[in-house]
Order: structure tokens, then sequence, then C-alpha cells
């Protein structure tokens, strides 16, 4: 069975040894399931980048979504308040996630076609009441943006709060030195750039921060503490773990090193985005951000001005032509995205490129994008 | 690679071709995907049994305990008082989770050798400060027992309270007829009866009662309500679903209708359980419950008299041989569990039967129980 090319942020293409490694079931207390999480949470660590040894990694059942409520929820205290800056969708459902547990939450906007910039985080920070905790997205999936999360580290650290960063669509995409950014809880999920499966996330936490967040959490299924807790314990879930994605993922983590740790992917995902440009280009499409913007992961494009273009049409001839692209999640602007990471390599972006201009040529649509 | 045959509550093994179901990345927009969520969905309304058109199942990423959680924190207003029965582990964990949300809330407690008692749950709800909710355990896999949930469902629909089951370990193991019980919520998970691998649960709410749900949950991730309705508008989860586990489960239910539905399933779990017992009688084991009690989900044994037994080089000699039991979890007694479900048969059982012979035999324990 030939399978479509995600060209999403995910779930996204997975090797055939990665979907493999789920054709086994395990008991979540055999000792070969505990040790391949263990080996799972040491290789977590060893991607923050030299400060590596201050941090815990913690696997959260759910998505993305639900290892982000989890250290939102089990790291802030009651009276503590978190600055959220935004400039997408990612940031605003951080900011939603903090007001529905009642955490006193100020959202500090900025447009989506701009990085979030440091010197108003300090700003903030520094006047009025003060912020116990600070967050942002690295890479905000909404554009494909990327936020400058050393210089606001470096912010949030002077201010003396807590940094929390979702680096979802980033984490083992983009190198990242999670201590010299100042970083207290990083979360991620399987299946991004260390191209798991779907089925949870994981929080990258400062074990100094972690070691206070006892008692707190809102949600005894999104403890990170109680959770935390119990791996370091007997090596086991309080609940049952997805056994068949964790294998997977362990199986990831490996293919990651394969291919050179961090920076050897990272190199993949730009050759795929360097291609994806200039092809893209070549057809007249402009991309949403300016260059300096842009991030590897995934781009944005704005739709052809031509009335024969219609997104839901250009998505359907893309599938059945076995290609996967993904809609636009823009506030004002009719934009869709094609993403870069995953197994997918150059080469597939050319083979989505030619469909592209297969599927323009059918509908009438010249490239030329507004 | 032989694999090891679980005999435990989940994750249990599951048949090849459930696991090859994972072998394809599926986008969670795809139309095929889609697809599949509505097949599971309508196909879990129809295991309600006759009156399932009055319900809406709804998936939710994460652990069962996550779908306890969801559905507790979800459809109980501010205000709102829940009794939970208890007579196990599972019914504990439903009191701490509504009380770790704020939620008003009695533990009605039994011996944890004895059913819930129908009687004094009716006492319990129409005595003293009404309740708007009651809950249960259908088959509390701590021991195995199983809870009258038709005559408990009677007695909190009299009492006019809406009734919160949690099936976890026997939806589409047990015949259970959901509207004549009266049950509003029930809560069962992928990797039980059904046979999925884990990651996702899923709560079939009666209609009636989802739709007053709307802006009542205390978490983001967790929001029943906000699910079903994602659900319904565009058939996509929120957030990130585990596409795998669940073309896996839509695979699973396939399976579940070719070996007879839910009747058909029973019959081979209670073949597997009275193989079981018979096996486990002969060897001189004795059950903990009473036989009038025990469900054939799971059965707790007490560890034999012998001084040479000890439980870890049992499970450990056990697992060398390629047969996984379960540790128990009762409170005051010794014991361990062997579960009948999953894709195992009674010839199975009479493999681990002669396996447990030679672990004893070569520990030099003498069968006879306490």
């Amino acid at each position: 069975m030939s399978e479509k090319l995600l060209f999403t942020p995910g779930p996204l293409s997975t090797s055939t040894t990665v979907k493999q490694a789920m054709q086994r079931d395990l008991g979540s207390r055999d000792m070969e399931f505990i040790a391949a999480v263990r080996e799972i949470r040491s290789g977590l660590v060893a991607l923050a980048g030299p400060g590596g040894a201050d941090y815990e990694a913690v696997l959260m059942q759910g998505s993305g979504t639900f290892a982000i409520e989890s250290a939102i929820g089990s790291a802030i205290p009651r009276g503590g308040r978190l600055l959220v800056a935004v400039n997408g969708a990612y940031g605003r459902r951080m900011v939603q996630i903090a007001e529905r547990l009642g955490i006193e939450t100020v959202a500090l906007a900025f447009e989506e076609n701009e990085p979030v910039d440091a010197g108003r985080v300090a700003e903030a920070l520094t006047s009025g009441t003060p912020f116990t905790h600070a967050a942002i997205v690295h890479c905000e999936t909404t554009t494909g943006i990327l936020n400058p999360v050393d210089r606001i580290g470096e912010a949030v650290h002077n201010a003396g709060a807590v940094f929390m960063v979702d680096a979802m669509s980033s984490f083992g995409g983009i190198p990242l030195d999670v201590a010299a950014c100042h970083i207290d809880f990083l979360v991620s999920a399987a299946n991004k750039c260390i191209q798991g499966v779907p089925g949870f996330g994981f929080v990258l936490a400062r074990r100094a921060c972690l070691q206070e967040c006892e008692g707190l959490a809102r949600s005894v299924s999104l403890d990170l503490f109680a959770q935390w807790r119990g791996l370091e314990t007997d090596g086991q879930f309080r609940f049952t773990p997805p056994t068949h994605a964790i294998l997977a993922f362990h199986r990831a983590l490996q293919e990651l090193q394969e291919e050179g740790g961090v920076a050897g992917r990272c190199a993949r995902y730009c050759a795929n985005h360097r291609a994806l440009m200039d092809e893209m280009a070549a057809m007249g499409f402009a991309p949403y951000l300016r260059r300096e913007h842009q991030s590897p992961i995934i781009t944005t494009f704005r739709y052809p001005a031509s009335p024969r273009f219609h997104f839901d049409e250009f998505y359907a001839a893309l599938s059945r032509r076995g290609f996967v692209i993904y809609p636009g999640k823009l506030t004002r602007e009719n934009c869709f995205r094609i993403g870069a990471i995953g197994n997918i390599f150059p080469a597939d972006i050319a083979r989505l490129a030619a469909a592209i201009r297969e599927v323009l040529a059918e509908a009438g649509v010249d490239g030329g994008a507004t």
C-alpha cells in the first residue's frame, strides 16, 4: 500500500522502522519496557544541551497540549501570575489553559508575522505587579515563526520569573541550549521533530523547579510532579502508558542519533525548507513571513491571487496524488501551510512541487500569489 | 521474536492484525482517518445496547484515568456533590480525582471482597444533603469483583442523581445495557476488552446530560463537551489524536464483531476464566473472592502458605518463560492477579498453568495456598 506523505506539523510521516517498533505488546511493568522509558528519559535530557544534568524528563500521556497543561497546572502555585507572549494560536492556547485553571494571566500580544520582542517582555515583567512565571512558544506553528528564546530567556531570568517554553514543533529539530536560554520548563511531544508517533508529550524540567511542584497540580491525571515521582520510584507510569507509542519513540530517538543528532536533523529540515522555498517561489507563491523570521519547520504561503484557486479543491487534489498539506490558521489572512519535518527529504519536496504544478495547471490557476 | 503473553488488566496482548493496523501514518485531517473516527464512535454507541441512540461516544486522549477525570471534571457543576461507592483502588481514585478538582465528594466504603450494596447507596443518596452525581466502578480491577450496576443504577435513578460508571475493564467484555442501567456517563479505554492498544479512553454519555456540560470543565485538555463539539463539528479532534492507536482500535472493533460481539467475547473470557480457576484450584491456589462476586476479567489469588514462595521470584520466573502476570493491589492481603482478557485463549491458560507448575516445583513451593 503506497502511503500519503504528510507535509504537516504532525502527526507526520515516520520511518517504517519506527512503526515496526510498535509490533509488540509489552506489559507496562516489564523490565524491557521500564528500560526503554529510562533510556528515553535520559535521551531527552541529553538533547537539552550542555546543562542537561540539571533537568528531568517527564513523559505525559495525551497530546502535546496535555503536556502543556500539565506543566502550567503543576508549576504555577496559587497566587502565581503568568505572562504569556502571544504571536499565534499556540500562545493563545496557553492563555486559555491558564485562565481555565484559574491562574491570573496576562497576554502580551504581538502581530502574527512579528517575533516576540524580548525588550517588551522585559518591560512587561518589570513594570507593575510582578509575574512569577513567563511563557512563550519557541516555533509558533501557526505561521512557522521562530521566537528569540535566548533573548527572552535572558529577560525572564533577569526579572526572576520561571520560564516556560512550548517547544512543541522545534525540539529535536532546531538546536537549543535549554540551560543557556534559562528555560525552566520546556514542553514538546512525541510526534514532532523526534519523529515518533502521537500518544504522549514530555516536559524537560529544571530539577530544582520541579521539586517545588509537589501538591500544586490542579489535576490528578496531569500532575507533573506525581508523574515524575512515579517514574523515579519504580520506573513505572502512574496510569497506563501508551506502550506502543513509547516503543516507537525509543526507536525514533535512536534514528535521530543515527542522523547526527539535532544538528544532523536540522540540516535535513533546512534542506527541505530551502527546496520548498525555491520551488514555491518559482511557481509564484509568496511566503507570509519575512525570511529572517522563518523557521525551517513549517512555512505559511498566501493563497494565489487567481479567483480559480480554492483551497479545499487544491488540498483534495494534492491528497489524491498522495501529498497532504495543511490549512492556514491565521486570524486575518488566507494562507496555507507546508511542513518540512518528519521522514521527508528534499526529493519528496520536489515530488510535492511537481504535484502542485500539475494541480494548478489542471485548475487553470496562475501561480502568481497575492 | 516470540512475545510474552500478557495475563494483565492492560496493556494486554492484542492480535497481530490490530498491531499491523498501526503500520500507517494518517494525517489527523485525512478523510480516511475522520471516517475511522466516525465508525469508532458509532461502533461504541452500538455496544451500549438497545438504548444506544440516546448516547454519544467521545474519545479522549491519554489513559483511561484521563477519560475518568474528563467525565468527572466536565459533568459535575460547581456546587455539585458526588457520592462514590468504593470497594477498591479505582473507586478510591475517582474520589481522589474529584477532590483534587474541588468537588464535594463522599466516599461510601465497602470491603474489597464485598460488592457495592445498592441498598446502602440508596440510603446514602436519600438521607442528608442531596447528591447531584453518583459513581461506581463496574468491575473493580483491584480484585476482579463485579458490582451490581443494574441495581445501583436503579437506586441512583430513583434519587434523581446523574450516574457515572467506570467500566474500564468490563466494557465490551461483559454484556451491559447502558440505558437500562440508567447510566449517564460510562468510561472505558482502548486497551481493555475491545483489545486495542493504549493511547486513549472514551466516554459514552447520555446526549441530554452531555449537552448540559458546556462550560463546566475545569481543564482545557480534558473538556469532554468541547471534545464532543469538535468531533461533531468537523469530525476532528481539537488536539493531536493518537492516530495509530485509533487505527488499531478501528481494527479491534471489527475483530470484536467477528468474534460475535460482546456476547462472543464474553464467552471466550468466561472460558479463559473457568480454565484458570480449574487449573489454579488443582494446584491448591485459593481465590480471594467468593465465586458469585467474581468477574471473568481478572482473578485475585492468595499467596501460597509456603515460606518458599516469593512473589517477585515467581513473577520473574514466569516472565522468563513468556508469561506476564500481575501483582496484587489489595490493602491488607498478600495476593497476585491473573487476567483473562486480551488476545488469549484457553490453550494459553493451559500453557500458563504448566509454567506455574514448573516454577513452583523448581522453587520447592507446595501449591497449597493459605
